[in-house]
């Protein structure tokens, strides 16, 4: 059984490092507080029992020996860094509730055939040096030297260079690409929505998670005069943006029941002022989906919508497709699995896609892979205001443990 | 008959008086270059034989005698200074062709019974000082000297400063209250819009001034991630925001028959990044009419639209009118008068709204007032491209000088 104490004790210690004096926790990638904490978490591996390696990109590896040292491994993980005055639940439940599964065995001295390993991985925030997730892409072995000389953080550091302050060595980043054999990595996380809050599940189990393409959408229109130019004969980049902003909203809403999600997140109109008609605006569109082809009925919708749009309106719309990323399924068998536990353990749950990305993303490239969400308070995450309840954290280490401890054989 | 090329060949030269390397005319109120201009203008006032005087605020006032002294003034006027990297247009052809209107009347050692006045404004634009027409607010009487020691420019001056580095007095700024009586007050002046480009005119009688009521609307939704919020969960201000900038098009489209326009010319949402709902969202709404009526509609219809909005969509919406100028009518005999001698010369002409403001706005409360427009090129205004043609400016000022001779007796 997880213990509920040791639990909160983890979680009060490691909010300590990096707490702001206005609310929030500040772990920056590779920066002090995130080294600090790593410390930490290395030291409470070791107390449960664990072996601890670091590969060459920083990520720290706890392993508990199997009966069966050659079986493959049933990992579990996730990351500690946050963002500025951020909070100490994303990331954090599901490392300290791994924490907590290998602490659980080592409390039983249970023997068990496969070896377990629990990974911290480094840098998942992108707040640093602009892209998420590059712990799990070196884990991967999708993170190349050339990008490590390539990122850099506000102050123009580079990441390569904060990594040898760090005292690691960049250039031997191919090496830590996991070469071992995984049975099933599990994370878990906030769901860092308002989902279960709303529907009063307690566990979520997550079927996909979404991949976000992303447009950039620049509408030309003419800056005239507001008070010289009549109705009928303005070209307003802005009304057509908004045409534009509702489009988004109808279309993922069409494609609600599949997932799918559209959000117009920037809108830059100029020259902006009160006496001008807006000649130009910028759009950033967001559509998310965990089904591929609901997301591109969604983006087609849209470049149909730019076509009829820019006719009637006498306007220029050209859109750029800044990213384009295909969704993660959660094979089935690993939904039904955690789902049939779920139940047997009387948890009040439901299956739910993931919004956000996550180090899993990566993961499930190289092993079977599955995610449990937990609620947070108004859905609320990357803020000081962020919140689990340790009931919800505890519930959701104890289904964690009862997965690991079915697999570990 | 007006003198083309004595025309063009001022133009050429005051063109010249605050020109800038990149283009445009910069000649801020006050400044060295609006001096300048002023100085030759006054020069061009004494060759054209009017007599000049200056009043408290700097505004210059050249007088040709009427063979009646004490007969009510026929006035005409507009301004001489630019906003930055403006053009040689706006306000200038007003000027230029008053003088003209004067030197016609010398070349033809005309004796009529009216005396004429031809007024440069000062600081019509409200590009140093924060506020428009403050030349012919002086000389209605409607600028205190507490206002001229609160206008700041960017460098911290005030406008009194400014009045005194000229040698002016702004202690006696009330004095510059025109006290004589005036028969009839024009202004010839650019569209600033694109209406008689597009329809071909010539010449434009203004039947309004139309005067902005604006609004600063706030909306208040919910910042929430934008993977992770299912699309019937949201609170999007952002979309709030576009279904509100659709009701001003829309609203203003109804009215457009009583040349009431309506324009979003601000939209900031915030945090304004690709992944998160946008939680507040602020525009800038700007309502134009000649017909006060007409405007309250379309404000009225707006803010039912607040209200079902914000119902239907459970976000806060407030709303601030932050000016609301009531229109100025022209009277109908002047718009009559105008239009009767624009038929008789054969000028292909039409009735139309002012958007814009003009010193012709306060001069109307003390006068009656008329207004002329004539083309500029793409409507145009504000900025280094501004354009009239020679043709049309010589046609205006032809219009101008039979009415003037008119009125004069």
């Amino acid at each position: 059984m997880v213990n509920s104490k040791r639990m909160e004790e983890n979680f009060r210690r490691l909010g300590t490092i990096g707490a702001q004096p206005g609310g929030g926790i500040t772990r920056l990638a590779f920066g002090d507080s995130d080294w600090e904490a790593r410390t930490f978490v290395i030291e409470l591996m070791k107390q449960a029992g664990l072996t601890v390696r670091v590969d060459a990109f920083g990520n720290v590896i706890g392993r508990r020996e199997g009966t069966d040292p050659t079986a493959p491994v049933v990992m579990l993980g996730s990351h500690i860094d946050s963002v500025p005055a951020g909070g100490n639940f994303d990331g954090v439940v599901g490392v300290l509730a791994a924490v907590e599964v290998a602490a659980c065995l080592q409390d039983a001295g249970a023997k068990k055939q496969h070896p377990i390993e629990v990974v911290v991985f480094m840098a998942e925030e992108s707040s640093r040096f602009g892209m998420a997730t590059l712990g799990s892409k070196a884990f991967c072995g999708k993170l190349p030297l050339s990008q490590l000389e390539q990122l850099t953080d506000k102050q123009g550091m580079t990441l390569a260079d904060a990594m040898r302050q760090r005292g690691l060595a960049p250039e031997q980043v191919a090496t830590a690409k996991y070469t071992g054999q995984i049975k099933t990595f599990l994370e878990l996380h906030i769901e860092q929505g308002k989902v279960l809050e709303s529907t009063g599940d307690q566990i979520g189990i997550v079927t996909g998670i979404a991949a976000p393409t992303r447009l950039k959408v620049a509408i030309t229109g003419q800056a005239d005069h507001s008070g010289a130019t009549p109705m009928s004969m303005r070209q307003d980049a802005l009304t057509a943006a908004a045409e534009l902003i509702l489009l988004v909203e109808k279309l993922a809403g069409q494609e609600g029941h599949n997932g799918t999600v559209g959000t117009t997140g920037m809108v830059k109109a100029e020259p902006g002022v009160m006496n001008v008609i807006p000649g130009y605006v910028e759009l950033g569109i967001d559509i998310r989906g965990i089904s591929e082809n609901s997301k591109q009925l969604v983006v087609q919708g849209l470049v149909a919508g730019f076509e009829e749009i820019r006719n009637r309106r006498n306007v220029k719309i050209e859109s750029t497709i800044i990213s384009d990323e295909k969704p993660v399924e959660i094979s089935r068998e690993i939904v039904e699995y955690l789902h049939d536990i779920a139940k047997q353990g009387q948890y009040v749950c439901r299956l739910m896609p993931s919004g956000a990305g996550h180090d899993a993303m990566h993961l499930s490239e190289i092993a079977p892979t599955g995610m449990l969400f937990i609620p947070c308070k108004g859905g609320i995450s990357h803020n000081s205001a962020e919140w689990a309840d340790m009931e919800d954290i505890v519930a959701g280490t104890q289904l964690l443990f009862t997965a690991v401890n079915h697999l570990v054989g």
